[in-house]
């Protein structure tokens, strides 16, 4: 780790978003992976290739319900003039070997199973008489209802060609080809191919662990009673919720009041459980920001460089953040501020493409797309600061949510998206072509 | 439930995949609304409008670390000359009673804490010396450097409007509104919300629980050794990770053989967790075909029409099908085709939607797109059936993956589409546009 090493900046001069973001991708690195059950491993991201161990499917096999039988046997067959045939056995699906076909014989086959020798091909049950001796049937009889088996006679009334309904050994993957390639998610179609090959565990990078922490001495659990200057915490179930909905597994830690000593001892305890802390709040330029107060001087003094930094970003909301590394295994820590709004637009600028970092992900950002912005008046942003506004995104189209205060953490409950205004734009008319960050 | 009750059918007809999917979703009822803890709600949907009993924020309060002043008392205040001031207190976020602002005195104020009684507007620290006696500062000293807390005299270098850096009492939303809307899905930033506004709890449609069986002799679990005639389970896998894709908690019963009364025991078994049961195999016409054997005569004698329905569907591939409701509470039971592609794409055309429907979402069903296909050779499609191919899609454009055969479970690993082929087409040349299902 060496985050506040990267970049030489004057500590006046406020940071890029785009530099603050490459400071911490630069920073966090994957996960070392691990084996894991199929399931257990679902969204995660492959380590190695995975290479086929056996053809699949493992042996030629029937495709339908019907009758393995030999080409000769059934040319020219037809309702009028059936083929008739000794039926010599059944053939299951799972079965070991099943009766050998030979001239003017037949075995009854269920889909999937192995396609029995001296068989050349396969008739549907729905071509023959299923053994009654009656006109063509729609299906066989449940072993249920005819436990004696397959016996007797079958009429065919049709013929086939060589292999038909057989699926051969090796038609959808072979030994030795590559079944899936390193880097790839694991969703369900993968986790399919996995089992199917027999793959019963997989080597992936794990869920990442994040810890969130909000602080402030104002903060009540929701459902208590409210003082008066207290206000309830939302920050921690907001990030907590959307740091799973990021793929890691969260962890929230209540409210912890303004004080560092407490903030430090809960931070310490934290780290057992933690691939990445986030805290919000007491990350500014009042007396009593506690985050800052507490982390500005925690050294990471095994590496140069190490520890929190905090810094002012050139973003509105967002201006102050925290980020360096903590603790015996140089933990990521990002410090995010402590109104609603703002920690939530921080979280998907920075804590998200972090947790996708530390997973592996190829793509670790929301996506973009260029949009018309539909608003009733004209929209102010500070000069030389990146404006991220919330706004209803639909075919090509944004509408700005809420105005630009950054408490109106109602207004973000009906946002999709994030209209970034570039920080050279100080207004944006209404019909102005802007770049947008889709939530979806 | 009155699953096969609702469309007088002809048995040798086959149902189209929109009479099934309409017999599904006439059937199967959102799950009963329960009160969760805000974090175990992420993803459901709210079953009531929540209303705002506070207002937010609940009381006017600085919006920066700063100073709380009377407006006359720095008008006209510049570099040069500042205005002095008394600092007669500090107000601390979630601290009760700030000190009253008097003429000629300032309350020291931190983001978030109330607007002490007489103060009329906010000052930044920045526009101050901070109480120092110097020029302007860029922030207060943290507390435990200057433990003594705020007093003596503070020099104020710029004048401000009143109410500037105050954000007024309800704000953001204000007492009696509606916060959210019957029906929203809660994600991170409505969670952030209810949290916002004292709701611990909330009243949503639980994520259902889905019990997955696969059934078939030759099935074997991946990992293990593979005897002529087996083949891995990766159905009960696949499907499990689905379900949980769709939103559901889902539980994997391990591959059961094909014997009726082993089937119809753990079916019986798992009921008791089960909102909704998957079966994969066991639905066509062969002699073994044990979901068919075990449940077609299973009654849920309690009400008309009810049962398990077993049907043939015009599609490829997925053309067996089962559905109906189970046991003493009607649990509706989906018995998809054993063929992994086709228990794959029944799970996404029929059983998605199912869960869907069961957690109250507004839309049950993926996006769809219209593609141009390209595809190296003419591609066909069975008369009288709609076709599901998998696909790759990108920009508007679809590349079949690995051909119609029902068995490449390779191909779908690598398909994000499936491409629809309408039931009166029978050939596809490259260039021909089709809609598309978008698997996201």
């Amino acid at each position: 780790m060496s985050s506040a090493a990267t970049r030489p900046h004057d500590p006046d001069q406020p940071w890029s978003v785009d530099e603050h973001l490459e400071d911490i991708l630069s920073t966090v690195r994957p996960l070392e992976p691990i084996e894991l059950q199929l399931l257990d491993a679902q969204g995660c991201v492959l380590v190695d290739d995975v290479l086929v161990p056996v053809s699949l499917p493992p042996f030629d096999n029937s495709s339908m319900d019907g009758y393995a039988v030999r080409v000769a046997d059934i040319a020219g067959a037809g309702e009028e003039f059936p083929a008739v045939l000794d039926v010599v056995g059944d053939a299951a699906a799972g079965a070991a070997d099943p009766a050998r076909v030979g001239p003017g014989q037949a075995v009854r086959i269920m889909t999937g199973a192995p396609l029995p020798p001296g068989a050349e091909t396969v008739v549907p049950v729905e071509w023959t008489d299923g053994g009654l001796g009656e006109g063509p049937v729609s299906g066989m009889r449940a072993r249920s209802l005819a436990p004696e088996g397959a016996q007797g006679q079958v009429r065919v009334h049709r013929s086939a060609e060589a292999r038909a309904h057989v699926r051969d050994k090796g038609s959808d993957v072979r030994a030795g080809e590559r079944a899936l390639e390193a880097g790839t998610i694991l969703g369900p179609p993968q986790i399919a191919l996995l089992a199917a090959i027999g793959r019963g565990t997989v080597r992936v990078r794990p869920r990442p662990r994040v810890v969130v922490v909000s602080t402030g001495s104002e903060l009540v659990q929701p459902g208590e009673a409210l003082a008066h200057g207290q206000i309830y915490d939302s920050n921690s179930f907001a990030l907590t919720a959307a740091a799973r909905d990021a793929g890691a597994i969260a962890y929230r830690v209540g409210a912890v009041a303004d004080d560092a000593e407490t903030l430090r001892s809960t931070i310490e305890d934290q780290l057992v459980r933690a691939d990445l802390m986030v805290t919000t709040g007491g990350v500014s330029v009042g007396a009593y920001d506690v985050v800052k107060e507490a982390l500005a001087h925690v050294g990471d003094e095994d590496e140069a460089g190490a520890g929190i930094d905090f810094r002012k970003l050139a973003m509105q909301p967002g201006k102050p953040q925290g980020f360096g590394s903590i603790g015996p295994d140089h933990t990521p820590l990002l410090a995010l501020p402590g109104n609603p709004v703002s920690s939530y637009v921080s979280f998907e600028l920075f804590v998200r493409p972090a947790i996708r970092a530390l997973m592996g992900l190829p793509d670790v950002h929301r996506p973009r797309a260029r949009a018309v912005v539909k608003a009733e008046r004209t929209l102010r942003s500070p000069k030389g600061r990146r404006q991220f506004l919330r706004g209803a995104y639909a075919d090509g189209e944004v509408i700005p949510v809420g105005g630009a205060g950054s408490h109106l953490v109602a207004a973000l409950a009906h946002a999709d998206a994030l209209i970034i205004v570039p920080e050279d734009v100080e207004t944006v008319e209404s019909g102005t072509e802007l770049e947008v960050v889709l939530l979806g």
